[in-house]
């Protein structure tokens, strides 16, 4: 049975005695309130790993003042109940001063990928994302560690980081799991009202249909303006859509050589979405 | 006998094998220009751990436009030699683009102790210093690492940097080491002209003078005066000299109960030396 630590001292006694026997170890970091997609997660380390340290921690450093840092799902019985079937060794859930106790005053910032997208609403959260990962990475030391693809402009800034700082990690990334009906599960969406939650699934569908014009040779600009046009006329209120390089997300210079990837952050309501899909290589559809 | 080292993954192949038959592991990161303060972080090393790295690292992201990069003494066989009575493991002598590949784009800012003093001529130097540490740290992961107390404010940081970051190495303090004059060793020392030498050692004792005067209950503001009158007479040009918190390197709330340190920096000419000593404590003064 899974066993819940609270200190970054004890989860290292742990790591020590598994690594005396030459186990391996992978983590998966999460803010808690699970759902499948998390799961998937663990999973996915499962099968790569001999032991599994799930973490919980609601990171105040990645919210910005006025963001949903108080109501955001907390949830930690619920939470260990759903993991028990995957039962990880530890999850290691501290409190905000095991992570930043008094005088914490040190910021990891990574450039690349980070810029723009959610950056442009969030100026501080990667910095955020960037120093709690470094902490937890270096608290468990794993082999390696499983990242979803849903938060994909994270995912490549988490790699950066760990191959910029050294950090003796894997990363690997798992695929966006999906309601039935296309929607990227996420814990936001419990913000959802009924006629919201209605409306959710346009997000991925028009992504679908953005990436698969471009993948078959639409101009970008055209295509994503006609996606704005949908999804505005839908109810939703867009932070970004756009077509990136998928391993810089810088702008596209060449779509036919380059690899890209279909993003999008928009507002339901008072609940903001962030979903994102691969462009198909222009080859796939010739074929 | 010692094996040179260019690559991280072949640092890590070392590292495994020993970790694999239990040995401990100590650090010393240098800049190369080897003398004997050095040699000293080497001899403390060695008495704490079974496997030693001494890092030979001219770290381009510390130094600020118009420093002394170009000049700053490299010497890597002299350097070799006069590490060979202290046999350490590995010389881990990597190059510029082993540590920062094309696209390297991260940096890590700790604030407390490193606002201020070499801060306010030197605004990126921690930065620079924080971040190279890390990736040293995080490509060698020993258990201890080896700094010296005459970069006082950089040792500070560095513990700092480790504790924020959960960086599983303890850091160990060693004394100055200076010249029978006084004069605190230094890489830079080989810039001075034979009249700037023989000023030089003026700065280490009106550094003690200070501190004993401080210690014997004098005012900090009176004594510091002074001191800075005896420097300038001398032809320093002084960038700072002041008394801090040891600890926290703040200005001073309530000389009787803190742990005081003297700390200066200055030219002489074109050479910007650094220095620090303990204020005895007021108790030590009545015995």
């Amino acid at each position: 049975m899974s066993q819940t630590v609270r200190q970054i001292a004890e989860l290292r006694n742990s790591v020590r005695r598994w690594r005396r026997k030459g186990e391996s170890i992978a983590m998966v970091p999460t803010m808690g309130a699970l759902h499948a997609g998390h799961l998937a997660l663990v999973e996915a380390a499962r099968q790569s790993a001999d032991r599994i340290i799930v973490t919980i921690f609601v990171n105040p450093a990645q919210f910005a003042e006025g963001e949903d840092l108080g109501r955001y799902p907390r949830a930690e019985a619920g939470d260990l109940e759903k993991l028990r079937p995957f039962d990880p060794d530890i999850v290691f859930a501290p409190s905000a001063e095991e992570i930043y106790p008094q005088g914490f005053d040190t910021a990891i910032s990574v450039g690349g990928p980070s810029s723009g997208l959610e950056s442009d609403t969030r100026p501080q959260f990667f910095t955020g994302v960037a120093t709690v990962v470094t902490k937890l990475l270096l608290a468990g030391l794993p082999d390696l560690a499983t990242f979803g693809e849903k938060d994909y402009q994270q995912l490549l800034v988490v790699k950066k980081l760990v191959r910029d700082l050294n950090i003796p990690t894997t990363i690997i990334a798992c695929p966006t799991i999906r309601e039935p009906d296309g929607l990227a599960l996420s814990s936001r969406n419990a913000y959802l009202s009924a006629d919201e939650r209605a409306a959710a699934p346009l997000l991925f569908e028009t992504l679908g249909k953005l990436a698969g014009q471009i993948g078959g040779g639409a101009a970008i600009d055209d295509a994503t303006a006609q996606a704005t046009g949908d999804l505005e006329r839908a109810g939703f209120d867009i932070d970004y859509l756009t077509v990136r390089n998928a391993r810089t997300l810088e702008p596209v210079s060449d779509p036919a050589t380059e690899p890209l990837r279909a993003l999008v952050a928009a507002r339901l309501g008072s609940t903001r979405l962030i979903d994102n899909v691969a462009v198909p290589r222009n080859s796939d559809a010739d074929k």
